[in-house]
């Protein structure tokens, strides 16, 4: 058994308990949490819950500590500090800053193996990218988004003047995954490929009209996209919009043929119902990848290109071959 | 420069002719063939043709050997030979006998490094699979193939008395598919999933009502399915189906959480109007880690499921993670 810890118990970590039922090969340690161990409720029966500041002392008892921290501020501290002990997964996410992370991540895993930037984006979107940016060098890639709740949008629509609650979905544009889908290569914007779908409950007596306005002209977040703004009851927002709903597309198309006469087409699609249990899924299949790449003295910073399939899968490679290839 | 060699100059190996001009790491140094060279016609300029049975006089010359023959009669002998001598990548894809094939392989690649059953369906889609159920392991997986000829299938109708020339293309029933994407996780057989549509070219004077009735009655290849048969002419059979279009689908959809209340679903989908083009781009990615992992002294025979996707790109891991991820 692949023994698992748990740092941190949002709804990433949780995503992580309920994975972790999934795969008969792991078992649940413990959760490691900043908070006071009170506090923390955990989904699974007689699951112990230890302060993150004491991880230490469990070092030989877990094989995988799975990071469920935000990228902002927990896991650029959490991150090193835990990969110096332990082998570690994580969903660092903050895209321009990745590399920086894995150089600070390789250094503190010396001894260990440490997996960054596992989920579904970055993870296995880039995985698709590479492999489809390899095999047909001469194309365009297009990443689309949702349908799906965007945390960052919703949180500045929060903080306007009368808003109560707010959620904003970003919608993949069905003509522009049309022209993708026809091979003609357009180039497009973010701002082309996505609606954004706001549902906010306005304060009692609160100016509509000026929310709405506020939220339409908000530079960067909604401007320069085709926006709707909907108003909708307390009862319907607990109601209707409580999921936490993702996914998206990578595609590519490109040509091939000595005079480029062949048009080829590849699509990757997520639908998701719950963005962090799926995610938590990728993480936990990951760190069987992290325990055996360690128990092969394969140590140091990786990410999803480092990783063989494979490595993923608690199947044999004759099993593997005899299955699924 | 990575010095790439074709084993077999059919459709497949012209492809890789044409998937090399991509890729600018990479040039051919010749391609080897059964025949008298004189009867080929390499596409490329300047390209030389040898005698297969003259190979290792090149042996050095040589980084990679893409065995383009086929894996009924080509492949099991000269697989293993030419792995003795050069890394090799394939597209062996006689999937009940992969196993083998690798155990023969790996034997053969003492010194070197081959990587088996290379393309798309065994390959790309085979990747999808283990991908899928790693992250995702409470669900069911489905594979559609098509819209794309099958060259059994087509080869069958060719054997009917009376029948001049035939294609028959495998179609995904679009019903079935959308069952799949609803996450119903429905249970299909292979003619639920696929239907059979046959354009047939009848010699003058042929009686069409019997080969039609040849055709839709014959067992394991027609009977099970819905088959539908078109005559048509000659001049139509050379104008719309001499293409070799292929392509497909691999869907899992699964269920998370502690309750396995949420619906997740994940598809990879190819549309390809040249088969044997895309397929050569993946053997030619997929050399180009045959390559990386025998200067790092990684011996013996592989599959996909083996291979970091790093490898293939020729971007540093520096970039990938700067770009990609």
């Amino acid at each position: 058994m692949i023994r698992i810890a748990i740092a941190g118990h949002g709804n990433l970590g949780r995503g992580v308990e309920a994975a972790l039922q999934q795969n008969p090969d792991m078992e649940l340690f413990g959760i490691f949490t900043r908070r006071s161990p009170k506090e923390i409720k955990p989904l699974t029966q007689g699951a112990k819950v230890y302060k993150l500041e004491d991880a230490a002392i469990y070092k030989d008892e877990i094989d995988v500590m799975i990071l469920c921290g935000g990228s902002a501020t927990d896991l650029p501290l959490q991150g090193p500090e835990l990969a110096a002990l332990f082998n570690t997964v994580d969903s660092f996410d903050n895209h321009a800053k990745i590399n920086d992370y894995f150089e600070v991540m390789d250094k503190a895993a010396a001894s260990t193996t440490s997996i960054i930037s596992v989920g579904w984006d970055p993870g296995l979107f880039s995985i698709n990218r590479i492999y489809f940016e390899s095999v047909l060098p001469m194309g365009d890639s297009y990443t689309f988004w949702g349908p799906g709740i965007s945390q960052g949008h919703s949180d500045a629509i929060r903080r306007i003047a009368g808003v109560e609650s707010a959620v904003q979905y970003t919608i993949p544009m069905e003509d522009a995954l049309e022209q993708v889908r026809s091979g003609r290569q357009p180039k497009l914007t973010t701002a082309q490929k996505h609606r954004r779908d706001c549902y906010v409950v306005a304060e009692e007596g609160a100016d509509r009209a000026r929310i709405e306005t506020e939220i339409k002209t908000m530079p960067n977040y909604f401007a320069e996209y085709d926006t709707r703004v909907s108003f909708i009851s307390r009862e319907e927002f607990d109601r209707e919009h409580r999921g936490m709903p993702h996914g998206g597309f990578v595609m590519r198309t490109g040509k091939t043929g000595m005079h480029q006469d062949s048009d080829q087409s590849i699509e990757f699609a997520l639908k998701l119902e719950s963005n962090p249990e799926f995610t938590a899924g990728v993480l936990v299949a990951y760190a069987r990848a992290a325990h055996r790449l360690h128990m092969q003295g394969d140590t140091g910073a990786k990410t999803v290109f480092d990783i063989a399939p494979a490595y993923l899968s608690p199947a044999s490679g004759h099993q593997l071959r005899g299955t699924l290839l």
